[in-house]
């Protein structure tokens, strides 16, 4: 199956980043920026990379970019080209178009004009920072829905050398423990004579209240 | 128990997302930034916001930053500002400063001069954002370990109506299933017996081979 | 019947001319722009006039723009504030948009968010500016379709005197003379017995082709 | 007959939308701007085109712009370049010197240093747009003089299948029709059997007065 | 009688030194700039000044620049501006307008829009200075017409004490002695026993020939 | 006898004009300017032209600065640059060196670094021209002393066939009438039989009240 | 006595350090600069500090200057400004005036227009700088002449308890060690049973290459 | 043994006096400044210049900066690039890096980042100018420690011909003649039948007050 090839617009550090987890991933990557030095900085990490004005049909033509699975426009301060180059990419016909917004205005536009997917990548990192910041053990989380989350937390200190048994997490504080990331292993779904070690990371599953409660209980 | 107060410097759209999430999360926010507009954005979603400059030390202690818990530097793109700010904080003494880094150099210098935490919010959402895009079922994940993740994925047409005894995952790919997001409700821990329906989000957990796998079989 | 109301956001060349007109017609005419010098020029020849930002939708409901029964949106150079100006507009339910586009790009973007209707005044002037440069006696000129036009002309020297059954312009050129614009007063629907007097204006109806031939013959 | 040729100087949006217009009418256009990107845009359009600066004698010689049947000056907005530009062309030789005005103050010294005609596109246009925004039907026009005007209608719904001889536009309105723009033909001073079907246009003689009268009244 | 009225417009170097010596010579002069500096410095040494835009009509009427006899145009480097400003003034109808140009081009402009007196400081004073700069005695002259000047010349060390009639300048040179600046007094029409003294300076007539000859010769 | 050899450096109107003249004058002039335009035009007009900064000693020296007879700074805006200059040059030892001054305080520098002779261009023309609108029929002038004055005279037409006994200038206004420029010769010393005719200049002597008394008079 | 009055112009990081060390000695300081923020660091520090234009003599004037002992022209980086300070300063009658000069040639001409003395901070500085660092014991130093020095040394680790006897200078590198700074006291002329401690500091007297051999010695 | 090699970063004022003392002291320079010009001005005077961005580690690298003993990061005005470089030349493992801070706050975060030395050479010459200018005698001086002082102080008038046993500094002031810098040799320890003659410079050493109190008396 042959996999899929990605052109990021603007390379800026969103852009770069992304880009450089595609590669990562095992994707072919074309990086396109107006200015030189951002592509310069690229072009030993990318499959491909062009100095372009991608508000410019024919350069985007000529560049094949018709071709291309998935086009990201990670341009970053500059709205007018944002929206110009998305307009151009469905227009030319790539297959998905995803688009970076710089305010909710902006992302209205994208959406009509046709963009598949709009992203706003600083208020999302906002709000996960925000939730990070509140709970200090707390290293990530997937939010399921409005009441439920997955959370990863580091095992506190007063917790270490207890089994799950002692903890009984699910009686007293109403979340279960999915896994538990040892030093040099992950155990799925432990059983309740596991054992919690220092520098132990554990993903429970719960409500926001409960899980907020527990941390509440073990942060102390 | 007291609630913590926190300074968020920079309300740009990082900071100001920031802000607003840790205010929705019920705490005191100071908002700060030497530019008018930003600020007068913010004046009413925050607790309190200042026109200020936060290199300069008698505006900052003016302005009581030393009772605050967590001063968050968010600033965009001036990097002498960024340092100059944090080592201020760190100074008069504030208990935890957290800055937000544009490049890695920049994040070793913050690092040197005591910054408690250096955050590089466009890296990461770089990053994530590229797994979504390879991945269309995947919604959200956790990275548990180099190997480990824990994926949350949109359940594609082609599964609806089976159980989870049909689908099998532990068997057939390896990974598995840690909970079910229905429409109403979330089932932590499901039987074999339940079901997948159309619109249902399922947790998994696994080594990153075994969710790709299992992910590009369901997708076809 | 209650006259309409207009809102023209920009008063650059193009837009003070639109909302002059629009008030020497009759009706009401709130003039908007950011920039102070230009509404100045205009408070005293539009019902209102105000400086402000038309990017910002508060700024926007503040100005009641809301009961305007069409605003025309005539910002000059800048295709950001256009766009966003334009979506806000749409959003915030004013009846009928219509943008001026700098572009063609420009103007895909303002149909697609969805502008009633998209205005290109330059690149139509330069259009009819050319028509009038190749026929120096053509004053006036409407495309009925792609081959016929109503063309008003200057009765050349060489005509005055001469009676319309002279010129029988259907036999020999193939168009029919529509009005004869004399000193003091309009023949319509002339008859071959009317003459041609030096400074008349003559409204002809034919295809291009018939009107270019009769033109050039009159010329000489 | 040798057919003219012209210079457009100012390859703006008004200039090298009138210069393509010449080209398409047949003729052969120079065209001039100093900037390099706006030249280059129009490279493969236009006859020939130049990086210049207009305002240097030698430059405009060395281009053989004497010969020039027409130069037109549609530079932007550098009223110095405009004027110093218009009257080298002049001095240098050239027939017919046209000019785009950006003021009236513009336009008068313009005309003091002999440019042959004064052309003011944004007011034009302005005014053009405004007369068809308060008529919706209207599609284009024709001031024949202070009081008569040539107009192209669209047929309203409420008037299909009607006959001239229904409407009776002479009686009730005082108006004539002289053309009838249909779907395939266009039928020059219809009679009183021919009858309006959708999408058909209209071409009314009249005063301004009967004419508005008339709109009124169809368009309820 | 009643003495002239002057306005100065454009306080420049030359602008103000012409506006000071108007003062000295006992007129009342009106000085415009739109600069504020400018104007500041002139407060004390002209009659009135105000920070104006010369361009703006409204401004000039309120100015009362119809009464002013005559307004001098002393632009330094903005042509647009002293193109306008020159317009304005004729169109206001002020009785002798004089416009200093930069160039020859700008001179024209000027010429043609009807200003009274153009005139060149800058290039009239290089040739000016260069006649100095080349005759180390000559202080001052008039070009009488293209072969006849009367020059100003210091006299050199080697001639005093001597009588006009040992030089007796009109048999060898052919230029005539007109005038002998005395420290105290000045000789007009010198007669044959006059003698010149130290610091002395004398007043010739001749053709340029004759006097560079003259010049040459008591230099050495 | 070798001629001397001039540099200008700084091409402006005053500096190009006055290089100009010098090479009418027979001379052979270096131009020196920083800005590269200024230097094209000067090209072909003087003996040689150089873009190079004047403030950098090496680069005088290697353009032979040191056998020049006479340097004159001609430098525009930029005082520092001016006085720069002007002590490299006596540095390295000019044997004369003129500088144009902005400001008084600027002329005073410039003395005191051992400038040979400050010129006040602008300040001096501003004088001149303020005498030439004051007498609307004095072409030129050179203020002998504090008093007196030769000022050259436009003849008025009121004097026409007037011959100098009638007119009587000594015994009426005390001044006395050094030369009459007729059209095709100059009378130098002219007669009372000799009479004034249409078109005619003349040069006068005397004190400033009695010229002005003079030209009062005759200007009725 | 009465204390000398001190004028600082131009309050940057020199001129700053300047001016509060001149308050630190005991005397009167007046801070000027056009900077307003750099006046503001400034106010408190100084007895009078005043924003002003330093060029323009009739500020300087009423700022009192003339009654200032000694005036300090530090002005960063604009030579224009300080050349014009300095003149102003000189003209006024200002007792003393120093200058920074920023290069050579900016010395030259404050020393040519009478500054009574020129200084080069950042040149010295940069001396001053290198010599320490090739001499890591060294402190500080005075040239005394061409040849001579005096030093200020740390004493190394292994001088330790060491007599100066048993190290003997003067015979063995031919410099004397005129102090000693012990912990809490300076031995001035110390004998030859003074011994060295660690953290002492030797101040010695001699040649630079007695001084650079001695180090050398010391130093393995 | 080999020299030390030194580079130094940024090569303003400061930086290039460093650097060319360094050479003068006979150690080799690497130069290194972004700015063209200031690099090419010392091209023939260090042993390497080059034109680079020392904040580009590749840059650093390739220039073999590791090698380096010491590294000076002399950079005029740029915070930023102060710090990154810094960091950047601990990071490479330079052996020795010292830096110019241009404030308190940055010269911190110098220090906190590992720089081994931070330099203040505005500050510290400041506080050097300040001290000779209130001594007018004072040539220079070594702090010693808060209370004494060695100062190089030029011999007044009014003591030449006194020997030092008349002049007994000790006895009166309290302060020992070190050293005595005649015309043509220096006399270090003087004795009491030394003599003081004009031109004569003393070194003398004391406390601060011994030394003010012995200036001003023979200041007198």
């Amino acid at each position: 199956m042959k996999r899929s090839q990605y052109a990021v617009i603007g390379l800026g550090r969103f852009g770069s980043s992304l880009a450089k987890e595609l590669i990562e991933l095992g994707y072919e990557v074309l990086g396109i920026d107006k200015d030189e030095e951002a592509v310069d900085e690229m072009s030993e990490k990318l499959t491909h990379v062009v100095v372009a004005d991608s508000t410019d049909e024919e350069v985007l033509r000529s560049l094949g970019i018709r071709n291309i699975d998935c086009a990201i426009v990670a341009i970053g301060d500059d709205i007018q080209s944002s929206i110009l180059t998305a307009i151009l990419l469905k227009d030319i016909g790539v297959k998905q178009v995803v688009a970076k917004a710089l305010s909710e205005l902006h992302g209205k536009v994208l959406q009509k004009i046709g963009v598949d997917r709009v992203i706003y990548p600083e208020r999302d990192m906002g709000i996960r920072v925000a939730h990070q910041l509140v709970s200090p053990n707390l290293l990530d989380y997937i939010e399921l829905s409005k009441d439920y989350t997955i959370a990863e937390l580091t095992v506190p200190k007063r917790l270490c050398g207890r089994s799950l048994r002692e903890l009984d997490t699910r009686a007293k504080y109403g979340c279960s423990v999915v896994a538990i990331n040892k030093k040099n292993s992950v155990i799925i779904a432990p059983t309740a004579s596991d054992t919690l070690d220092d520098q132990d990371i554990m993903v429970i599953i719960g409500t926001n209240q409960q899980i907020e409660l527990f941390e509440n209980e073990v942060r102390r």
